[in-house]
């Protein structure tokens, strides 16, 4: 997607240096556009944990490159398979529930495992394969997503751009190009739909006025910022004709787990006749959990996320301050369920369908027969 | 109610300084306590319009005295009752839409239209009048609510506090006392009740995170801060057991006006089988409107508010930061409407009532009565 007009995805081979990989430091956005490189085990690690990378797409391959610096790093030493193992094992450590992050590390090990002799090569492959199936699936959910943007622009009545409300970032910050939530967004925007996203800012965090509202604006998609408490006021007035959102866990019966405050954009959007749609890929439907609001476990996160917020000063320093009194308890839940009958749709890569749990099945061996 | 263990209100006659009233400085909160003098109809004018003092019923009773300010002033000058008249008309330009504020420099001014040769001493009891009817309203408030209250904590099956979450900041900082739904909170743990408050910051401009979380602080009542979009997941787990916020204005069929976001935790609260109460003073009801989604006006204030923040630095400087890319375009909508069939009760000083058109009409009536 383009940044400064240029175009750019989240992880790329450096092509003036061999051997690296270059991703963009997203800690620093929106206030500065920075792109490391990354060469080794250690610098991937971090690049991890410290969430210079995020979004569970995008850590997956981050996490394979780091497994060919693995394999690369292992051969060097007197047991290359054993200390192969043993440096994926620390990669996996570097997030704690990245499913991701260890699907693509056991893919780069499998596919290593054919020839241990050629190790560095193997994994390479495999990272290259991993990189490319998930723009692959992002384009994918784009298409799905953008029938069903184009059907209800041409169902709408006023006049106008079609309204889109997102929540938090699963963009192609998230990804590698294009996205989930926004990738529908994208591709109707490029085939020339005339589109308006409001961008939710997603306190505590901000992803989407870090994030959303900074790939939407370098990419020239018209979009208003608001704070998370408007999206109703907007379906009530008529100004929101569909909702689209990411989701990190989907159940087999289609309750969503995604950003927290996802579930009362889904209630207003019920409320309003607003269809609400879900794009995700379909590696993040868990098959085995049948309830979301029973069987979702959700994260705790720093109250201080809550308390202090970062920016940049007028001088254009970036400054971390206090936003509540001194010593204030808070909570910070990073995520909340939105029951299945309030979606209208789950668009996957696979296809779309409805979020229920026969539907979901159907989609699951169209999947496998492909 | 208590700061750092002293008890204050919101606006004062000065006891050392005779003719001047003393305020807090509200700008300054939560990182500074900061009182002020106001003896002239200019610095009345002042804190008014720059929102030293915020909040209808404070708003009011600091424009009352103002009036006593006016009289004193026009008493000085060659035709005091047309001089008197034509400041109150100053006065009113303060803030454009606060109709206590209209209606307390009303009161005043016929309160001295009945003897022009003793202006200054009949504006100062009618501003000492206002201020107490304030006070008594809230008080009441406070006793009326309290009582549902305690039959939610009553009929709780789970141990632990009586969970309630709150919106914006219709405290004791709005009004001169207790505040509106922060009233029943106090009443109840002065009353000894179990109480622990969900405090939403309330974005954009924080009055949850600024004003409530200070002032419930202050009090010692338990609360916990919480980005606005963590109640939908609260009640989804069982952690609220009753919703309670203020009211800027409430339609004939008990439509209510509050601010942004509200409508979001009405809806979550329904779907829950929370409770929804809205503390007001009947003077915010207006009879003339029949349908708040259709007939409320909808302020629009400045996008700045939303894509910067005001905090403390570590040093201790209140610095003002921007939170969203450069030049990102926001809307900043201030008020939602809940409809009157999510609301279970008006919490009034002359009563609980049903949000309906008869319920209502009745308890104006009852009103009139007394």
């Amino acid at each position: 997607m383009l940044v400064d007009k240029e175009w750019y995805q989240t992880l790329w081979e450096a092509n003036e240096e061999k051997g690296a990989i270059k991703i963009i430091d997203q800690r620093d956005l929106p206030h500065a556009f920075t792109i490391r490189s990354l060469s080794t085990v250690q610098e991937c690690y971090r690049a991890i944990q410290e969430m210079w990378v995020r979004g569970a797409p995008l850590i997956g391959v981050t996490a394979a490159y780091g497994a060919w610096f693995a394999a690369r790093e292992a051969q060097a030493g007197v047991d290359p398979p054993a200390m192969f193992v043993k440096i994926l094992g620390y990669l996996k450590t570097s997030r704690p529930t990245a499913v991701n992050l260890f699907y693509a590390l056991d893919r780069v090990q499998k596919a290593v495992e054919m020839d241990f002799s050629d190790m560095a090569s193997l994994a390479l492959n495999e990272a290259r394969t991993i990189r490319r199936e998930e723009i692959e699936r992002s384009r994918a959910i784009g298409k799905h997503g953008y029938t069903l943007l184009k059907d209800l622009a041409k169902k709408k009545k006023k006049k106008g751009p079609l309204n889109i409300l997102t929540h938090c970032n699963a963009g192609w910050l998230a990804c590698i190009d294009y996205g989930t939530a926004t990738a529908p967004i994208y591709e109707a925007f490029q085939q020339g739909l005339d589109v308006h996203v409001w961008v939710d800012e997603t306190r505590p965090r901000n992803q989407g006025a870090s994030l959303t509202a900074w790939e939407l604006g370098q990419m020239g998609v018209p979009h208003t910022l608001i704070a998370d408490n408007t999206g109703g006021l907007l379906m009530q007035q008529g100004k929101v004709d569909a909702v689209l959102v990411g989701s990190d866990r989907t159940t087999a019966n289609g309750d969503v787990a995604n950003k927290i405050g996802t579930y009362l954009k889904a209630l207003a959007a019920k409320d309003n006749g607003v269809p609400f749609y879900v794009a995700l890929p379909t590696s993040t439907i868990d098959m085995n959990m049948h309830n979301g609001l029973k069987e979702m476990p959700i994260e705790e996160r720093s109250a201080d996320e809550v308390t202090h917020i970062s920016g940049i000063t007028k001088a254009g320093d970036v400054t971390h301050i206090r936003i509540a009194p001194e010593k204030t308890v808070a909570a910070n839940y990073a995520f909340d369920v939105t029951p299945a009958h309030l979606v209208t749709s789950l668009i996957t890569e696979t296809g779309v369908c409805d979020a229920t749990t026969s539907a979901i099945a159907d989609l699951m061996k169209t999947k496998e027969q492909k």
